[in-house]
């Protein structure tokens, strides 16, 4: 049974975190922390994990987390989460970090988008990046993964096969993503107020937001070389969710059939991912750590939609399964 | 033409009032104040206000709101309003109070629930209740009228007829009411972030709402007597509209027709209130000055669900049709 | 491993336990009924299966499910539901039953409110009503089991300690709740259609839903005679979900803290009712088979306020619930 | 007072247009038509309508409409609009009709996109396509007025300034639209069924949708030559708006702020279309006449982003635009 502890576990990911654990035969969470002072149970943070938990949100001294937990998970926001992982992963603790912090492997990237000093700068390069359909052979053995984004995974995920596969010209991807208002996190602000946003969509951070560094360090594996996605991120009124259509000027010989073949091939036994011909809806993967996709050729263009749970596989799911990947187990334990 | 100033313009009844007075062919906005530092335009606040006014939102002094308006609408909150109105109401401004602190008549009640000194509680008593289906008579010719709130209106109207025309009983009213999200103002909350209380509903302040008061009050004017409603708000997931149902004991002769026609009788002549066979949903009130009424009957009780837009007959739309009461305008003007 | 039927495979019911039958460890689905054209792959109905299951929506014919399933469950509409289950049982195979077919105890119950003939009304008085919390001992051992009602399971679990346990009177229960729109099936209707029941309340079946003759036969069992409820359902712009609030006259002596500590000890050791303190939001239970309980008294009153998700603990997830009772197996199997 | 007719009055759209010209001091509504039998009054399709409008919905024979309205309006589907309007023009009735029927110049091109026979085929040609911003001068003095789609006005508001002054390149747009639920019309289907399309976001009719060659035709008026965009439509849980995201290879002297100042001279005059500097989202013309309308250039691509209220913009308030310039009244008349 490995001991987990999981740090900053008041947010949403933590509590989809926590959730899946709870179902997971091989897991027992023994820390869960906070700055939330007085330690509080868990569930006056959670009321959903009243009676499924019995643990207190404290403020645990990185010793006490060495010696009480085998493998952690930072659900920390970017900055705070490089401070905390540094002192675990020196002292042997696996850890996975669900915030930007070890995304980027080129530290100028980092502090040119995050505009913050990097307080583990050093390790950047060398933890790898933790999407499982593409770098499952990395993740496996490593000490620190860090979980990709939500919209990057939605983006990468149907991007790299029409690149790695030769669908497409590499060099005129536009990404237009719509996400679910969890994504923006649990702190109250205007923006998120519900009768702001309800009712209501917009485009926002346009050629600014902080994912698009990390999609295009991907995206140019497969080019090939360094590229540059237009990424649009648009707030919708629902839960969870992301629906990514991205834009691609497909080479000659590309039929909608044939690339959609190719995705098949492409993601043949990877079990998170699934290629559909119909178009799908985010809620067809809501609630689980499915990413669907599918392709259409129209006027020129392919397009691929991809759909997934900005929580689940876009978090904390994705986590999960490389924790899984990380210790050995099935990729789909507690996942399915 | 009246010029108009409105106090605490960057909230939503503010908007909802602007957007009315707007149409409104015999008011003009002077004044719109707020604590907002470096005086933006109101736009800034309202992106729905481009290019429909011109005009910025400034901290203004008594003195100046004396001198540019004819009639002000305070739709500051509880305590700071108070302070605001007097020296306004001292002067001569007529004024149209939307908080909450003209409308008890009782001092100790209003420290008792509002749990705060009263700035001006002398004239407590002396302000109408500004509910025009009820109380037309003693709005007219007033300087100040405490405009009521969402849940007490959607509460009285429901209520009132019952009582004044004998088909219940006072003692016994249970008052479960259901309202959007946008009652619960525009300042950022957990409870009223979007991932919280979206596909989700609760009960909250059971017994404890201020409203409880408020409808006790007028309650007991049509029962003759001292009444203590049961009093549960809900909060749902949509941006605006309240949906009252109210269980009462019916006494013995007053049939599910009876109590219609009763009602039907009771609001002839009221152009924002109607009378309906169907069971009304709060869309068909929404964005409107409405407020929809019916009644069953059923296994003992007499059921009575009244609907309005708490934004608009809960608020700014009463708010504009004591503003016509007042200034002798018709009624119904700009608010169809 | 228990081979299982679905009957009637195509609505939000099915699909919700096909999902938690897919997690459970001694469940395999054989059957998916429908009476679709074509046989139609599952996840053609269902997007979200893709992948899951593989397995065809067919007509199936008794004989086909007496051989091939050891225990069935029926999602069919009511009068559908009993012209299919009678054969089965008949023939030995184990049931539960979604639809209201079996839960009234009396045929002229039945035949009065849901206006129809009862193909296999001989059982009925003979079949337990699938509420574990009050009727583990006689859902053990039955062949056939009544699953309950959605707002019934909500409105029972909050009323019965009031009862049983001497808090409250039991000829004055006034019932309202608020239920998501998953609820009404899936079957496309006006009332149903987004754009007419989003951002909109409504009240619904004032008196005549069906659910009140179900309420009332279990709510008099703790009463110890006759009683009628009164029930008013409303439909909330929200996918899952019922939140009832029961109001009720407490005897003399019952204080809040000592109904609670009542309603503690009355379901103590009842895995999925959480008797808490705070007011319980739907989302708290949301996907999950918990029912969250709490209580207040205020003027006068005993106000209960039960909160479960609609398709799990008041549907798919009691239904599983009773499986393993009748198969033997922990209650929370697949639950949790 | 001008008599008006609408046609097809059970709609979403016929709902918005009758709201509108209550409040039209030049129009009067003599007859609202629907194929629904036995006369209803409208209020028992619209409840909102309950004491504003008192008319009955009838099958009016196009004899009646000549005698009795001076101006009619047709919200019929495509297809039936052309044969209920068609009598009414030849008999020098003034139509805007809000279907599809007469928006596209060539009848192929009609019957491929609508596969269907055109009911009045001669007239396509000569039909000015009703989009006030730029066809102002065409739709003064016509008999027959084309209101335009909500989708194409949405997309061709955001591209013509980017072809006509020459900030973009023709022959590489890209418009990504997002709307609400109320475009898909008012007959239920399981796509719009509200626990389906609720707490989702899904693409459909990729390089299908019928909008396609409708934005086609106009944006080729300022490309000068033929042009096919790539457009993607997405289904919103939210009731109404539409948000547009254009993509288009900027030419290289067109920087942000110079495209900005393009836009605010190309709409200068127009009172519908408010250029602004932050992203908008749909609320901000929700249940208005606007479109709003913003420019951002990042990473080699100019992004307009364009809002709008898919039945007001989209449809009736735009028509009420068109009516207000055909008959020679203010072009905001009730629309502000």
């Amino acid at each position: 049974m490995v001991r987990v502890g999981i740090l900053g576990a008041t947010g949403y990911t933590a509590l989809e975190l926590i959730k899946i654990l709870l179902r997971h035969p091989e897991a027992r969470i023994t820390r869960l922390t906070s700055r939330q002072e007085g330690q509080p149970h868990v569930a006056s943070a959670h009321p959903q994990l009243v009676g499924r938990v019995d643990l207190r949100l404290d403020d645990a001294e990185p010793g006490a987390l060495i010696e009480d937990c085998d493998f952690v998970f930072s659900c920390l926001p970017h900055g705070a989460s490089a401070s905390a992982v540094k002192p675990l992963v020196d002292a042997g603790v696996t850890v996975v970090d669900l915030s930007a912090d070890y995304r980027l492997r080129d530290l100028a990237t980092y502090e040119a988008w995050y505009g913050e000093h990097h307080a583990d700068g050093g390790r950047l390069g060398q933890v790898p990046y933790g999407l499982p359909e593409l770098f499952a052979d990395r993740i496996r053995g490593a000490s620190l993964v860090a979980n990709p984004g939500c919209y990057p995974t939605s983006a990468i995920l149907a991007i790299t096969p029409l690149l790695a596969m030769g669908f497409a010209e590499p060099d005129d991807l536009i990404v237009d993503s719509k996400s679910g208002v969890s994504g923006a996190g649990r702190t109250p602000k205007l923006m998120t107020h519900y009768p702001e946003c309800n009712e209501s969509i917009c485009a926002y951070n346009i050629g600014r937001h902080r994912h698009t560094p990390e999609i295009d360090q991907i995206v140019q594996l497969a080019a090939g070389h360094s590229v540059q996605v237009v990424f649009t991120p648009h707030l919708i009124p629902m839960d969870r969710g992301i629906l990514t259509t991205v834009y691609a000027t497909p080479r000659s010989d590309a039929s909608e059939d044939r690339i959609l073949a190719g995705f098949r091939e492409f993601y043949h036994g990877k079990p998170f991912v699934r290629v559909v011909e119909h178009l799908p809806g985010t809620k067809d993967s809501a609630h689980t750590n499915f990413c669907d996709l599918t392709v259409r050729v129209a006027r020129g263009r392919v397009i691929v939609v991809s759909c997934l749970d900005n929580l689940i596989k876009g978090a904390s799911g994705a986590a999960v399964q490389n924790f899984n990947i990380l210790q050995g187990f099935p990729e789909t334990m507690a996942l399915l």
